[in-house]
């Protein structure tokens, strides 16, 4: 949830929580598919209850954005994965099938499906999770439902027909999630400052660095060409405190930048951020920079960290991705994009782009 | 909710929890009104809550289908009005108030259109109450959000713009709870077969009603033409005990078609019935007549109760009818189905169809 | 739940409800021992289901004090047995294991003890679900962790001794429920009314009887002498709907006892009742009666209905039933009674008294 | 909630979510008084939900033992209206009313008896809350009741006399709570290693508790002796984040206790604790002491933060505090002890007593 708290006080669930709730989910649904009359092993079982316990692994604090800023070259399933084989090497093999679900290399498709799809347990839960602790009720899914939906044709996830309703519902739930919750403005451009407080403190020497920051994370800042298995330990030392230890003690350093930016962050005194349907324009942007400069006395370097503008976008029903399918009771089957019923379809697979443009309140930080 | 218990037993609440409820929303609009500084006397608001407390009075047992087989000439809103000014004469006056709200000819509109309008309270309870028993999730709608989003501009009822996402979401959750819930096949086709039992017992002599039907029962149906005012008080007699009292009456009658539509609703031994999405062909009903008439043995008079056809229909966001305005922070109103972001706004309109060929289970009653 | 709804206006739910609730909580139940070790098979898990969805079949409408109206010489268990038996021979003996274990004459106890004990399934749905839809939040209990904490051991049914918190925490909410709700007052006083009424109804004669009361129970209170296995098709067509339908009838009939019980009832005009620690003296009885019959010139006969004494009780923990037994992590086991933590006990196995007298308002009926 | 969610994943909730739920409470014992006829201004009002707001400013991270460990001589209390001093000067002088009521030096009792006493606005929060968020459904209390069932007398909190159960249902909720939840053996020993990791660290020399902890950890833990005023800018920077990434340098260091007692927590590889009814005798301890210094070559400084015993003890209804008084329909007065229908009350206020020993594990950090 990155820094929603800001906006949801109550969205202070971890990811911990969201693993256990996800690997119990993977227990409903072998439960169901079984009733179906599925055959899944004992070893296929624990294989995903492990798949779904681990998933997020390779996430680092707070946001995606700030892993990238972490781990410039690693997309975060790419560390989960090699954690995962760091803890299969010390488990004696014991996660070799949790690892092929994982990357798809299982034969049997559905359980790679159910760990990461359109409609999968990882979804299933974070959503129903996010929305009830936000109170954001509109996001809330039927994942009860949706999980005794499920069926398995030639090894491959289906859901029978008459789940078409809920799985609509599941798709508008998430774009409203993104809308409402994910992309809110106040959080949104919290997390912009938290991106830019580390692309400053990264310019900093090594000294200032391991002064102002924790241990690992100095470790990380440090090694940023290292080989990703000596990132690993510094990684999974990392989490939330760095990052917050780190503000404060940034809150009253030398670097005038640094301190904005902590303080903006820790005392939520954030910018302001205009929301626009169109793309902002270059000029408009320049002047609002220039018009900064002069006002507030801000230099050229400074003025990129508090003027700027960029775009959100949250995508609906990708359809790159394998297609969801419906099976009638007679067991035909049928895309869910081609299905007559689905009125909705032309709306849930468009992509929707926000634009934004930021810049310091009247009554902010800088006055 | 009719006979959805057939299909979700935990669908028992009754009309008079609803009234509760609709009435406890009416204070909570109230107070979020007056917070936000609009003037509402105490006659107001009192006057507001005994409007929603009362505003179903006028309705019959069961659905509205059977509110039409009672009370032929007369809509519910219209017996709703008639019990009101009755209980206004037994109260001297102090509906008065009440009964202007409720017709809408009290000067400050908004307090009618918090009674009946795209987004009433009445609304605002129903679809949440009945989300909830049925477990239909996809129901669920933020009453308390929506309730706090509301205000009034020239004493019409407006919401903030902010809240375009939960009016979307109301418009779709109640598109969800049609057909999902309230017209679900199968308490769709008992409530088909509830209506032709009364068509039949109303072709009964006097005598028969009388002693198949309860008291207040007989005395509706007995007196078909008197005056509304006359058959009050057997209407307010009627409910749904009365029903069950003589469907099982009547389910060792001599009359065999009213022995058969008594004993399929009571045993949950229902007709099958047949969806589509074009509407169903006259010949094809025809032929299914013929079919079954053959195979049972029914009379012409008997096929038109257990094989016949028929459509389904859900109103999205009615264009008819007073539109929702959204109200922005500098207190502009715009339409909204003007919005630029309301990219639902098509599918949101539309009118939906469905058709049904109803007809005999092979292992049904008749077998 | 009887009359509760007068008091508690959400406690519609059904037995219905409760009986799908009770049998739910049985698959809950069976898969929890099974993961413990303990060997139940296919036959076995289904009877028990079998039994815990029918277990309150011989119920009869509204109150357990009613039953004794309608059936004097028989318990609602020998009903629900008499019932079982039937529905046995129609189903060609698929009941037999269920019959054992409701009649405790299968050899593994703990199935028995599954559906009725001082901790059975029954009260486990019964009490959180009463508790969640009265809103008397004081009465829920953790079914899910007290199912957790069965084992079986010899057969028997025995919880972990680190349940202790909840299974104290459980009869002191079971001892709260019948206090704030089963014996609230009003709607006890409402029940009392009822079986008045009934006992009245009964003294009718045959032809009175039939054309005020309904099919059903015109058939029962006509042949009380009747052998059971002759009563049961009146009884299982009585329901609720028969006794609302008979009071509507009664209530402007020729009988004015008759006619003051049945709107008493209706209109929620009910009498006065007041609650006492000690016994009510009988002088007090006989000096209210003298009272009221002077007032109000109500005759011998009907004082009787209208002014009366008696007592409620609750029994906590009853020492002469099977008692709870524990069972340490090592296996061994000791009596709930003689745990040297449990302090509460004294109180937990007393048996409360209260006492009333009910006489009519001064602005009730008579009035 | 401490360390808790070492056992209760889920309670990973706020403090800052618990005032805003306490001060939430307030507005509706508010509403719900001035419904009564209480009188209670705006002003009054507005004091009271900042009180609620503002009466834990002054808890340190964690535990309360933790608070000992950094304001040796303050009790958190007193930090909280040094606090609020602090503010009111801020705001000049507006949170005057808020600081006597905190201080009950205001007229009217009752505000500080909603902010503290037997059953105030903060439990009635937290008890329902940590309920919630551990799944420890026993503990859940009716808030929502209690606050109703209050009223005032000659300025006074006094209950209505109905309220009974509930109160009683309240007090032994507190008292499950504390058994269940709060001093849950596993959280209680990791808390038991917090403060003798901390002990420790305040050996330290100054330049390593610089290097090992956070800037406000270590400003605080050097100037143990300055006056509270100096002390609170160190105080309020501390939180959760400076101890956990203490522990996490810690973890590593020169210090083998150090190193031994982080490693504990951060990895839940905890001591084991026995739990005895009896106070543990001083020889067993000492021969537990000597056993473990022989088998783990311990030093004789080091026993002490590996081998220990003590108390735990949970205080029910407290016969010296100020007595909860019940207020009949008719107003008279009486005291919650000395109802006559009060049967639980020998037990409730009871000071109930454990004793445990820790030691290591045989397959835990030292094996």
């Amino acid at each position: 949830m990155g820094l929603s708290f800001l906006v949801f006080p109550s969205t202070e669930h971890t990811r911990f929580q969201h693993a256990l709730g996800a690997m119990h989910l993977a227990t409903k649904a072998v439960a169901s598919l079984r009733k179906q009359g599925v055959q899944i092993n004992d070893s296929e079982a624990e294989a995903l209850y492990a798949a779904l316990l681990l998933h997020d692994l390779g996430h680092g604090p707070f946001s995606h954005a700030l892993e990238h800023t972490f781990l410039p070259d690693t997309a975060h399933e790419k560390m989960s994965l090699a954690l995962m084989h760091d803890m299969n090497r010390e488990f004696g093999g014991k996660l070799d099938l949790t690892i092929q679900m994982f990357t798809n290399t299982y034969a049997r498709g559905f359980f790679n499906q159910l760990i990461s799809s359109h409609i999968d347990l990882d979804r299933l839960d974070y959503l129903k999770r996010d929305s009830f602790y936000s109170g954001v009720t509109e996001g809330n899914i039927n994942s009860e439902r949706l999980i005794t939906m499920m069926t398995v044709k030639e090894d491959m996830l289906v859901f029978f027909t008459k789940a078409i309703h809920s799985i609509e519902k599941f798709l508008l739930a998430r774009r409203m999630m993104y809308w409402s919750v994910y992309l809110h403005k106040t959080s949104f451009v919290a997390e912009e400052l938290l991106i830019r407080f580390f692309k400053r403190f990264d310019q900093l020497d090594k000294a200032t660095k391991s002064s102002l920051g924790t241990v690992a994370l100095a470790g990380l800042t440090n090694n940023k060409t290292a080989e990703l298995e000596d990132k690993i330990n510094h990684f999974t030392q990392l989490d939330d405190n760095d990052i917050w230890v780190t503000l404060k003690a940034a809150s009253s350093c030398d670097d005038a930048i640094l301190v904005a930016l902590a303080n903006m962050i820790l005392n939520r005194d954030l910018l302001k951020i205009q929301i626009d349907n169109q793309p902002i324009d270059k000029t408009k942007l320049a002047d609002k920079q220039q018009f900064f400069m002069e006002k507030l006395g801000l230099s050229a370097t400074a003025i990129d960290y508090f003027v700027f503008s960029g775009s959100l976008s949250t995508q609906g029903y990708n359809l790159d991705e394998q297609p969801i399918k419906l099976c009638s009771l007679d067991g035909a089957l049928t895309l869910f994009d081609a299905s007559s019923e689905n009125a909705h379809f032309p709306i849930l697979t468009r992509k929707d782009y926000k634009y934004f443009l930021a810049f310091p309140k009247q009554d902010g930080y800088f006055s």
